[in-house]
Protein backbone atom coordinates (compact mmCIF):
# COMPACT_ATOMS: atom_id res chain seq x y z
CA UNK A 1 0.00 0.00 0.00
CA UNK A 2 1.38 3.26 -1.40
CA UNK A 3 0.95 6.57 0.51
CA UNK A 4 0.25 9.44 -1.99
CA UNK A 5 0.26 13.14 -0.43
CA UNK A 6 -0.82 15.09 -3.23
CA UNK A 7 1.14 18.50 -3.11
CA UNK A 8 -0.41 21.41 -5.01
CA UNK A 9 -2.40 23.17 -2.79
CA UNK A 10 0.76 25.15 -0.83
CA UNK A 11 0.31 28.44 -1.32
CA UNK A 12 4.23 28.56 -2.23
CA UNK A 13 2.49 27.80 -5.22
CA UNK A 14 1.63 31.31 -6.85
CA UNK A 15 -1.48 30.59 -8.53
CA UNK A 16 -2.26 28.93 -5.16
CA UNK A 17 -2.02 31.92 -3.24
CA UNK A 18 -3.57 34.10 -5.34
CA UNK A 19 -6.82 31.51 -4.67
CA UNK A 20 -5.87 31.99 -1.20
CA UNK A 21 -6.22 35.48 -0.82
CA UNK A 22 -9.24 36.18 -3.43
CA UNK A 23 -10.89 33.09 -1.48
CA UNK A 24 -11.69 31.03 -4.70
CA UNK A 25 -13.25 28.52 -3.66
CA UNK A 26 -13.38 26.85 -7.03
CA UNK A 27 -9.49 26.40 -7.64
CA UNK A 28 -9.21 24.62 -4.25
CA UNK A 29 -11.61 22.66 -5.16
CA UNK A 30 -10.42 21.50 -8.41
CA UNK A 31 -7.34 21.00 -6.96
CA UNK A 32 -8.56 18.54 -4.21
CA UNK A 33 -10.53 17.06 -6.82
CA UNK A 34 -8.18 16.19 -9.70
CA UNK A 35 -5.71 15.38 -7.07
CA UNK A 36 -8.20 12.83 -5.77
CA UNK A 37 -9.58 11.55 -8.74
CA UNK A 38 -5.77 11.04 -9.77
CA UNK A 39 -5.42 9.15 -6.68
CA UNK A 40 -4.09 11.34 -3.66
CA UNK A 41 -4.46 9.19 -0.50
CA UNK A 42 -3.97 11.87 1.68
CA UNK A 43 -4.17 15.72 0.27
CA UNK A 44 -1.84 18.40 1.79
CA UNK A 45 -2.82 21.41 2.88
CA UNK A 46 0.24 24.42 3.23
CA UNK A 47 -0.50 27.89 3.62
CA UNK A 48 2.81 28.41 5.93
CA UNK A 49 3.48 31.66 3.95
CA UNK A 50 0.61 33.36 4.69
CA UNK A 51 2.13 34.25 8.00
CA UNK A 52 0.27 37.33 8.76
CA UNK A 53 -2.96 35.40 8.99
CA UNK A 54 -2.23 31.49 8.66
CA UNK A 55 -4.60 29.69 10.75
CA UNK A 56 -7.62 31.74 9.55
CA UNK A 57 -6.27 30.43 5.89
CA UNK A 58 -5.98 26.87 6.97
CA UNK A 59 -9.34 27.05 8.39
CA UNK A 60 -10.45 28.49 5.41
CA UNK A 61 -8.84 25.87 3.36
CA UNK A 62 -9.61 23.02 5.25
CA UNK A 63 -13.09 23.84 5.13
CA UNK A 64 -12.99 24.46 1.58
CA UNK A 65 -11.29 20.59 0.35
CA UNK A 66 -13.77 19.18 2.50
CA UNK A 67 -16.76 20.34 1.01
CA UNK A 68 -15.59 18.76 -2.10
CA UNK A 69 -13.56 15.48 -1.46
CA UNK A 70 -13.72 13.03 1.52
CA UNK A 71 -10.22 12.43 1.48
CA UNK A 72 -7.73 12.21 4.51
CA UNK A 73 -5.81 15.90 5.03
CA UNK A 74 -1.54 16.42 5.52
CA UNK A 75 -1.31 19.21 7.66
CA UNK A 76 1.67 20.67 6.75
CA UNK A 77 3.00 23.51 9.06
CA UNK A 78 6.24 25.42 10.69
CA UNK A 79 3.22 27.00 13.15
CA UNK A 80 1.80 24.61 15.90
CA UNK A 81 -0.83 26.85 16.01
CA UNK A 82 -2.09 26.41 12.21
CA UNK A 83 -1.89 22.65 12.58
CA UNK A 84 -4.02 22.88 15.50
CA UNK A 85 -6.82 24.80 13.62
CA UNK A 86 -6.45 22.28 10.66
CA UNK A 87 -6.25 19.12 12.37
CA UNK A 88 -9.28 20.05 14.61
CA UNK A 89 -11.25 20.59 11.63
CA UNK A 90 -10.06 17.44 9.79
CA UNK A 91 -13.43 15.12 9.20
CA UNK A 92 -12.37 12.16 7.22
CA UNK A 93 -10.17 9.46 8.61
CA UNK A 94 -7.25 9.92 10.72
CA UNK A 95 -5.14 13.34 9.74
CA UNK A 96 -1.32 12.99 9.24
CA UNK A 97 1.22 16.03 10.61
CA UNK A 98 3.30 17.13 8.11
CA UNK A 99 6.09 17.30 10.28
CA UNK A 100 8.12 16.81 13.27
CA UNK A 101 11.97 16.47 13.93
CA UNK A 102 14.46 16.50 17.02
CA UNK A 103 14.54 20.18 16.73
CA UNK A 104 13.62 20.31 20.53
CA UNK A 105 11.14 23.14 20.07
CA UNK A 106 9.45 21.52 17.07
CA UNK A 107 9.47 18.05 18.86
CA UNK A 108 7.94 19.53 22.20
CA UNK A 109 5.67 21.76 20.18
CA UNK A 110 4.38 19.16 18.19
CA UNK A 111 4.11 15.82 20.11
CA UNK A 112 0.79 17.00 22.59
CA UNK A 113 -0.51 17.50 18.74
CA UNK A 114 -0.03 14.19 17.30
CA UNK A 115 -2.21 12.78 20.52
CA UNK A 116 -4.72 15.19 20.66
CA UNK A 117 -5.69 14.63 16.97
CA UNK A 118 -4.77 10.80 16.95
CA UNK A 119 -2.81 11.88 13.56
CA UNK A 120 -0.14 10.39 11.71
CA UNK A 121 3.26 11.94 11.59
CA UNK A 122 5.76 12.73 9.35
CA UNK A 123 9.19 12.67 10.95
CA UNK A 124 12.19 14.27 9.61
CA UNK A 125 15.43 12.71 9.90
CA UNK A 126 16.23 16.33 11.45
CA UNK A 127 17.56 17.36 14.45
CA UNK A 128 18.93 21.17 16.07
CA UNK A 129 22.44 19.96 14.23
CA UNK A 130 21.39 20.82 10.95
CA UNK A 131 20.47 18.57 8.09
CA UNK A 132 21.80 15.20 7.75
CA UNK A 133 24.86 13.92 5.15
CA UNK A 134 25.46 10.13 5.43
CA UNK A 135 22.91 7.76 5.94
CA UNK A 136 24.40 7.07 9.31
CA UNK A 137 24.16 10.54 10.23
CA UNK A 138 20.45 10.16 9.37
CA UNK A 139 20.32 6.87 11.85
CA UNK A 140 21.61 8.38 14.89
CA UNK A 141 18.26 10.88 14.41
CA UNK A 142 15.92 8.03 13.42
CA UNK A 143 16.73 6.07 16.72
CA UNK A 144 16.42 9.02 18.36
CA UNK A 145 13.17 10.03 17.28
CA UNK A 146 11.62 6.80 17.00
CA UNK A 147 12.94 6.36 20.55
CA UNK A 148 10.93 9.20 22.18
CA UNK A 149 7.74 8.74 19.75
CA UNK A 150 7.87 5.10 21.12
CA UNK A 151 7.67 6.31 24.53
CA UNK A 152 5.11 8.80 24.10
CA UNK A 153 2.75 5.70 22.41
CA UNK A 154 2.95 6.72 19.25
CA UNK A 155 2.40 2.94 17.26
CA UNK A 156 5.19 2.38 14.67
CA UNK A 157 1.98 2.13 11.71
CA UNK A 158 1.90 5.86 12.80
CA UNK A 159 5.34 6.90 11.66
CA UNK A 160 6.21 7.96 8.27
CA UNK A 161 10.20 8.90 8.16
CA UNK A 162 11.55 11.32 5.92
CA UNK A 163 14.89 10.73 4.76
CA UNK A 164 15.13 14.64 3.75
CA UNK A 165 16.35 14.42 -0.12
CA UNK A 166 18.99 16.50 -0.87
CA UNK A 167 20.56 17.39 -4.58
CA UNK A 168 22.69 14.99 -6.26
CA UNK A 169 24.41 18.38 -8.16
CA UNK A 170 25.49 19.40 -5.01
CA UNK A 171 26.61 16.39 -3.22
CA UNK A 172 26.98 13.15 -5.69
CA UNK A 173 25.95 10.68 -2.81
CA UNK A 174 22.74 12.40 -1.78
CA UNK A 175 20.52 9.50 -3.86
CA UNK A 176 22.94 6.54 -2.23
CA UNK A 177 22.63 7.82 1.33
CA UNK A 178 18.92 8.34 1.18
CA UNK A 179 18.47 4.71 -0.35
CA UNK A 180 20.90 3.58 2.43
CA UNK A 181 18.69 5.14 5.17
CA UNK A 182 15.53 3.53 3.58
CA UNK A 183 17.21 0.13 3.48
CA UNK A 184 18.29 0.53 7.64
CA UNK A 185 15.35 1.65 8.67
CA UNK A 186 13.69 -1.10 7.34
CA UNK A 187 15.69 -3.75 8.61
CA UNK A 188 15.95 -1.58 11.95
CA UNK A 189 12.13 -0.65 12.02
CA UNK A 190 10.36 -3.04 9.95
CA UNK A 191 6.64 -1.52 10.73
CA UNK A 192 7.53 2.09 10.23
CA UNK A 193 6.33 4.09 7.23
CA UNK A 194 7.95 6.30 5.04
CA UNK A 195 7.08 10.04 3.43
CA UNK A 196 9.45 12.11 1.10
CA UNK A 197 9.32 14.72 -1.83
CA UNK A 198 11.20 14.18 -4.08
CA UNK A 199 12.47 17.90 -6.08
CA UNK A 200 15.49 18.58 -3.81
CA UNK A 201 16.64 15.34 -5.70
CA UNK A 202 17.25 17.47 -8.92
CA UNK A 203 17.85 20.96 -8.03
CA UNK A 204 20.06 22.59 -10.12
CA UNK A 205 20.07 20.01 -13.06
CA UNK A 206 18.28 20.59 -16.31
CA UNK A 207 15.15 18.00 -17.25
CA UNK A 208 14.61 17.68 -13.82
CA UNK A 209 11.55 15.65 -14.42
CA UNK A 210 13.06 12.50 -15.03
CA UNK A 211 15.38 12.56 -12.27
CA UNK A 212 12.31 12.96 -9.88
CA UNK A 213 10.24 9.82 -11.35
CA UNK A 214 13.24 7.31 -11.26
CA UNK A 215 14.29 8.66 -8.30
CA UNK A 216 11.12 7.72 -6.79
CA UNK A 217 11.35 3.99 -8.77
CA UNK A 218 14.39 3.33 -7.13
CA UNK A 219 13.79 4.34 -3.97
CA UNK A 220 10.39 2.42 -4.04
CA UNK A 221 12.87 -0.95 -4.98
CA UNK A 222 14.41 -0.34 -1.54
CA UNK A 223 10.44 -0.33 0.43
CA UNK A 224 9.67 3.95 0.19
CA UNK A 225 6.18 3.44 0.39
CA UNK A 226 5.69 7.26 1.04
CA UNK A 227 5.65 10.10 -1.67
CA UNK A 228 4.64 13.90 -1.67
CA UNK A 229 4.15 14.78 -5.06
CA UNK A 230 1.84 16.07 -7.45
CA UNK A 231 -0.58 12.82 -8.12
CA UNK A 232 -2.07 14.91 -11.29
CA UNK A 233 1.37 14.14 -13.07
CA UNK A 234 0.56 11.09 -15.19
CA UNK A 235 3.91 10.01 -15.89
CA UNK A 236 4.90 9.73 -12.34
CA UNK A 237 1.80 8.06 -11.90
CA UNK A 238 2.57 5.78 -15.08
CA UNK A 239 6.01 5.01 -13.61
CA UNK A 240 4.26 4.24 -9.76
CA UNK A 241 1.29 1.93 -11.26
CA UNK A 242 4.29 0.27 -13.64
CA UNK A 243 7.02 0.01 -10.21
CA UNK A 244 4.34 -1.59 -7.95
CA UNK A 245 3.41 -4.43 -10.66
CA UNK A 246 7.12 -5.45 -10.78
CA UNK A 247 7.86 -5.27 -7.34
CA UNK A 248 4.69 -7.84 -7.19
CA UNK A 249 2.72 -5.42 -5.47
CA UNK A 250 0.05 -5.53 -7.83
CA UNK A 251 -2.04 -8.92 -7.78
CA UNK A 252 -2.53 -10.53 -11.46
CA UNK A 253 -1.31 -7.08 -12.45
CA UNK A 254 -4.62 -6.21 -12.33
CA UNK A 255 -3.85 -2.41 -11.11
CA UNK A 256 -1.17 -2.26 -14.22
CA UNK A 257 -3.63 -3.35 -17.32
CA UNK A 258 -6.50 -0.91 -15.49
CA UNK A 259 -4.22 1.64 -16.15
CA UNK A 260 -3.09 0.63 -19.57
CA UNK A 261 -7.08 0.44 -20.50
CA UNK A 262 -7.26 4.20 -18.68
CA UNK A 263 -5.01 5.28 -21.17
CA UNK A 264 -2.35 6.36 -17.98
CA UNK A 265 0.62 4.40 -19.39
CA UNK A 266 0.68 6.32 -22.57
CA UNK B 1 31.07 1.29 -15.06
CA UNK B 2 27.81 -0.46 -17.26
CA UNK B 3 28.06 -3.36 -19.71
CA UNK B 4 25.75 -2.74 -22.73
CA UNK B 5 25.65 -5.47 -25.22
CA UNK B 6 23.93 -4.50 -28.19
CA UNK B 7 21.36 -6.50 -29.31
CA UNK B 8 19.84 -5.98 -32.19
CA UNK B 9 22.15 -8.44 -35.03
CA UNK B 10 20.32 -11.20 -34.14
CA UNK B 11 18.57 -13.68 -36.80
CA UNK B 12 15.95 -13.94 -34.78
CA UNK B 13 14.71 -10.56 -35.86
CA UNK B 14 13.40 -11.14 -39.43
CA UNK B 15 14.91 -7.87 -40.90
CA UNK B 16 18.31 -9.27 -39.72
CA UNK B 17 17.54 -12.62 -40.82
CA UNK B 18 16.90 -11.37 -43.92
CA UNK B 19 19.78 -9.20 -44.48
CA UNK B 20 21.83 -12.01 -43.49
CA UNK B 21 20.46 -14.03 -46.39
CA UNK B 22 20.89 -12.19 -49.00
CA UNK B 23 24.86 -11.05 -47.66
CA UNK B 24 23.35 -7.25 -47.32
CA UNK B 25 26.61 -5.96 -45.63
CA UNK B 26 24.95 -2.17 -45.66
CA UNK B 27 22.49 -3.55 -43.37
CA UNK B 28 24.69 -5.43 -40.95
CA UNK B 29 26.79 -2.21 -40.77
CA UNK B 30 24.56 0.49 -39.86
CA UNK B 31 23.37 -1.74 -37.34
CA UNK B 32 26.92 -1.79 -35.66
CA UNK B 33 27.26 1.51 -36.09
CA UNK B 34 23.98 2.73 -34.74
CA UNK B 35 24.31 0.77 -31.63
CA UNK B 36 28.12 1.62 -31.47
CA UNK B 37 27.51 5.08 -31.19
CA UNK B 38 24.63 4.52 -29.17
CA UNK B 39 26.54 3.97 -26.37
CA UNK B 40 27.16 -0.62 -26.75
CA UNK B 41 30.18 -1.68 -25.32
CA UNK B 42 29.78 -4.90 -26.92
CA UNK B 43 27.74 -5.75 -30.03
CA UNK B 44 26.24 -8.97 -29.83
CA UNK B 45 26.55 -11.64 -32.57
CA UNK B 46 23.36 -14.47 -32.59
CA UNK B 47 22.39 -16.15 -35.98
CA UNK B 48 21.59 -19.33 -33.85
CA UNK B 49 18.70 -19.89 -35.72
CA UNK B 50 20.36 -20.22 -39.09
CA UNK B 51 20.90 -24.09 -38.09
CA UNK B 52 21.82 -24.88 -41.58
CA UNK B 53 24.95 -22.78 -42.04
CA UNK B 54 25.38 -21.22 -38.56
CA UNK B 55 29.27 -21.17 -38.72
CA UNK B 56 29.70 -20.05 -41.94
CA UNK B 57 26.96 -16.76 -40.91
CA UNK B 58 28.89 -16.26 -37.70
CA UNK B 59 32.11 -15.75 -39.73
CA UNK B 60 30.31 -13.34 -42.16
CA UNK B 61 28.68 -11.31 -39.59
CA UNK B 62 31.71 -10.70 -37.52
CA UNK B 63 33.66 -10.13 -40.83
CA UNK B 64 31.16 -7.18 -41.52
CA UNK B 65 30.85 -6.27 -38.29
CA UNK B 66 34.59 -5.77 -37.86
CA UNK B 67 34.77 -4.06 -41.07
CA UNK B 68 32.88 -0.84 -39.68
CA UNK B 69 33.28 -0.79 -35.92
CA UNK B 70 36.12 -1.26 -33.24
CA UNK B 71 33.61 -2.68 -30.38
CA UNK B 72 34.63 -5.99 -28.88
CA UNK B 73 31.94 -8.49 -29.79
CA UNK B 74 29.31 -10.63 -27.27
CA UNK B 75 29.14 -14.46 -29.24
CA UNK B 76 26.16 -15.54 -28.89
CA UNK B 77 25.11 -19.22 -30.06
CA UNK B 78 23.79 -22.68 -28.42
CA UNK B 79 26.48 -24.10 -30.82
CA UNK B 80 29.91 -24.36 -29.45
CA UNK B 81 31.64 -25.00 -32.98
CA UNK B 82 29.61 -21.47 -33.79
CA UNK B 83 30.78 -20.20 -30.63
CA UNK B 84 34.23 -20.97 -31.71
CA UNK B 85 34.39 -19.68 -34.95
CA UNK B 86 32.99 -15.94 -33.87
CA UNK B 87 35.41 -16.00 -30.99
CA UNK B 88 38.38 -16.75 -33.42
CA UNK B 89 38.15 -13.84 -35.64
CA UNK B 90 37.21 -11.38 -32.87
CA UNK B 91 39.96 -9.07 -33.21
CA UNK B 92 38.70 -5.71 -31.03
CA UNK B 93 39.31 -6.51 -27.20
CA UNK B 94 38.38 -9.27 -25.14
CA UNK B 95 35.23 -11.00 -26.89
CA UNK B 96 32.25 -12.18 -24.23
CA UNK B 97 30.77 -15.53 -24.66
CA UNK B 98 26.79 -15.57 -24.10
CA UNK B 99 26.53 -18.11 -22.72
CA UNK B 100 27.83 -20.87 -20.05
CA UNK B 101 25.08 -22.71 -17.47
CA UNK B 102 25.55 -25.76 -15.26
CA UNK B 103 23.51 -27.73 -17.87
CA UNK B 104 26.73 -30.59 -17.91
CA UNK B 105 27.21 -30.38 -21.90
CA UNK B 106 26.82 -26.93 -21.71
CA UNK B 107 29.37 -26.61 -19.06
CA UNK B 108 32.14 -28.95 -20.60
CA UNK B 109 31.78 -27.51 -24.45
CA UNK B 110 32.00 -23.90 -23.23
CA UNK B 111 34.33 -23.89 -20.42
CA UNK B 112 37.51 -24.65 -22.81
CA UNK B 113 36.17 -21.78 -25.03
CA UNK B 114 36.64 -19.27 -22.11
CA UNK B 115 40.17 -20.40 -21.49
CA UNK B 116 41.28 -21.39 -25.32
CA UNK B 117 40.12 -17.00 -26.18
CA UNK B 118 40.53 -15.71 -22.40
CA UNK B 119 36.89 -14.56 -22.97
CA UNK B 120 34.00 -13.29 -20.19
CA UNK B 121 31.36 -15.40 -19.27
CA UNK B 122 28.37 -14.72 -19.22
CA UNK B 123 26.61 -17.10 -16.46
CA UNK B 124 23.01 -18.27 -16.85
CA UNK B 125 21.78 -19.23 -13.35
CA UNK B 126 20.08 -22.09 -14.65
CA UNK B 127 21.36 -26.04 -14.78
CA UNK B 128 19.74 -29.27 -15.74
CA UNK B 129 17.02 -29.12 -13.25
CA UNK B 130 15.47 -26.76 -15.38
CA UNK B 131 14.46 -22.73 -14.80
CA UNK B 132 14.89 -21.67 -11.27
CA UNK B 133 12.43 -19.71 -9.44
CA UNK B 134 13.04 -18.31 -6.24
CA UNK B 135 16.13 -16.19 -5.31
CA UNK B 136 17.30 -19.23 -3.39
CA UNK B 137 17.00 -21.65 -6.61
CA UNK B 138 19.06 -19.15 -8.17
CA UNK B 139 21.81 -18.57 -5.75
CA UNK B 140 22.03 -22.89 -5.31
CA UNK B 141 23.41 -22.47 -8.74
CA UNK B 142 25.28 -19.56 -8.77
CA UNK B 143 27.61 -21.27 -6.11
CA UNK B 144 28.11 -24.15 -7.85
CA UNK B 145 29.09 -22.88 -11.34
CA UNK B 146 31.37 -19.87 -9.18
CA UNK B 147 33.09 -22.68 -7.70
CA UNK B 148 33.51 -24.50 -11.18
CA UNK B 149 34.80 -21.32 -12.73
CA UNK B 150 36.73 -20.11 -9.92
CA UNK B 151 38.45 -23.89 -10.43
CA UNK B 152 38.88 -23.92 -13.63
CA UNK B 153 40.35 -19.60 -13.13
CA UNK B 154 38.37 -18.04 -14.61
CA UNK B 155 38.40 -14.69 -12.64
CA UNK B 156 35.53 -13.40 -10.82
CA UNK B 157 35.76 -10.06 -12.66
CA UNK B 158 35.33 -11.96 -16.51
CA UNK B 159 31.96 -13.81 -14.84
CA UNK B 160 28.73 -12.06 -15.48
CA UNK B 161 26.07 -13.86 -13.68
CA UNK B 162 22.77 -13.49 -15.80
CA UNK B 163 19.81 -14.57 -12.68
CA UNK B 164 17.25 -15.06 -15.25
CA UNK B 165 14.30 -12.57 -16.05
CA UNK B 166 11.12 -14.07 -16.33
CA UNK B 167 7.55 -12.85 -16.70
CA UNK B 168 5.78 -11.05 -13.73
CA UNK B 169 2.09 -11.70 -15.87
CA UNK B 170 2.60 -15.76 -14.97
CA UNK B 171 4.28 -14.85 -11.58
CA UNK B 172 4.33 -11.80 -9.69
CA UNK B 173 6.93 -12.39 -7.73
CA UNK B 174 9.33 -12.93 -10.63
CA UNK B 175 10.56 -9.69 -10.10
CA UNK B 176 11.52 -9.39 -6.86
CA UNK B 177 13.06 -12.85 -6.82
CA UNK B 178 15.55 -11.28 -9.25
CA UNK B 179 16.13 -7.87 -7.29
CA UNK B 180 17.06 -10.60 -4.55
CA UNK B 181 19.37 -12.60 -6.20
CA UNK B 182 21.11 -9.56 -7.57
CA UNK B 183 21.72 -8.42 -3.49
CA UNK B 184 22.60 -11.74 -2.55
CA UNK B 185 25.12 -12.33 -5.19
CA UNK B 186 26.51 -8.92 -4.85
CA UNK B 187 26.95 -9.42 -1.17
CA UNK B 188 28.12 -13.07 -1.40
CA UNK B 189 30.86 -12.26 -4.92
CA UNK B 190 31.51 -8.46 -4.58
CA UNK B 191 33.49 -8.78 -7.85
CA UNK B 192 31.35 -10.36 -10.17
CA UNK B 193 29.69 -8.35 -12.64
CA UNK B 194 25.99 -9.27 -13.97
CA UNK B 195 23.99 -9.46 -17.28
CA UNK B 196 20.41 -9.74 -18.19
CA UNK B 197 17.97 -9.37 -21.16
CA UNK B 198 15.04 -7.22 -20.16
CA UNK B 199 12.34 -8.13 -22.53
CA UNK B 200 11.00 -11.59 -20.84
CA UNK B 201 9.78 -9.44 -17.68
CA UNK B 202 6.98 -7.72 -19.26
CA UNK B 203 5.92 -11.02 -21.50
CA UNK B 204 2.23 -11.48 -21.80
CA UNK B 205 1.53 -7.41 -20.57
CA UNK B 206 0.51 -4.32 -22.87
CA UNK B 207 2.81 -1.53 -22.87
CA UNK B 208 5.69 -3.47 -22.45
CA UNK B 209 8.50 -0.70 -22.94
CA UNK B 210 7.58 1.14 -19.52
CA UNK B 211 8.07 -2.14 -18.40
CA UNK B 212 11.10 -3.16 -19.38
CA UNK B 213 12.46 0.53 -19.03
CA UNK B 214 11.73 0.46 -15.15
CA UNK B 215 13.36 -3.02 -14.28
CA UNK B 216 16.43 -1.51 -15.79
CA UNK B 217 16.03 0.90 -13.09
CA UNK B 218 14.89 -0.93 -10.47
CA UNK B 219 18.04 -3.66 -10.95
CA UNK B 220 20.64 -0.74 -11.43
CA UNK B 221 19.56 0.39 -7.62
CA UNK B 222 20.44 -3.55 -6.65
CA UNK B 223 23.59 -2.83 -8.02
CA UNK B 224 23.02 -4.93 -11.92
CA UNK B 225 25.98 -3.40 -14.02
CA UNK B 226 25.06 -4.85 -17.31
CA UNK B 227 22.30 -5.73 -20.09
CA UNK B 228 21.48 -6.74 -22.98
CA UNK B 229 19.60 -4.22 -24.94
CA UNK B 230 18.79 -2.03 -27.72
CA UNK B 231 20.80 0.80 -27.20
CA UNK B 232 19.23 2.87 -30.28
CA UNK B 233 15.98 2.88 -27.82
CA UNK B 234 16.54 6.77 -26.84
CA UNK B 235 14.02 5.94 -23.80
CA UNK B 236 16.09 3.27 -22.34
CA UNK B 237 19.56 4.90 -22.67
CA UNK B 238 17.97 8.24 -21.28
CA UNK B 239 16.75 6.40 -18.05
CA UNK B 240 20.27 4.64 -17.50
CA UNK B 241 21.73 7.93 -18.15
CA UNK B 242 19.35 9.50 -15.35
CA UNK B 243 20.04 6.21 -13.35
CA UNK B 244 23.73 6.70 -13.61
CA UNK B 245 23.17 9.95 -12.17
CA UNK B 246 21.07 9.48 -9.13
CA UNK B 247 23.10 6.28 -8.13
CA UNK B 248 26.60 8.33 -7.79
CA UNK B 249 28.29 7.03 -10.78
CA UNK B 250 28.38 9.94 -12.76
CA UNK B 251 31.25 12.67 -11.69
CA UNK B 252 29.45 15.94 -11.00
CA UNK B 253 26.70 14.69 -13.19
CA UNK B 254 28.39 15.23 -16.23
CA UNK B 255 27.31 12.42 -18.40
CA UNK B 256 23.60 13.69 -17.80
CA UNK B 257 23.96 16.76 -18.84
CA UNK B 258 26.20 15.66 -21.51
CA UNK B 259 22.86 13.63 -22.61
CA UNK B 260 20.75 16.61 -21.75
CA UNK B 261 22.52 19.01 -24.09
CA UNK B 262 22.56 15.86 -26.97
CA UNK B 263 18.64 15.86 -26.72
CA UNK B 264 18.56 12.37 -24.92
CA UNK B 265 16.51 13.39 -22.16
CA UNK B 266 13.68 14.73 -24.45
Amino acid sequence: MLTIVGELINTSRPAVKEAVINRNKDAIIDLAIRQAEAGATYIDVNCGNMINNEEETMEWLVNTIQSAVEVPLCIDSPSAAALDVGLGLSRYGRPMINSISDEEERFDTVLPLIKKYNAKIVVLCMDSTGMPVTADDRMKVVRQLHKKLNQAGVADDDMYFDPLVKPISSVGTAGIEVLETIRKIKSDYPNVHFMCGLSNISYGLPNRAILNRLFVVQTMTLGMDGYVLDPTNNKTMADIVTAKALLGKDNYCGGYIKAHRSGLLG
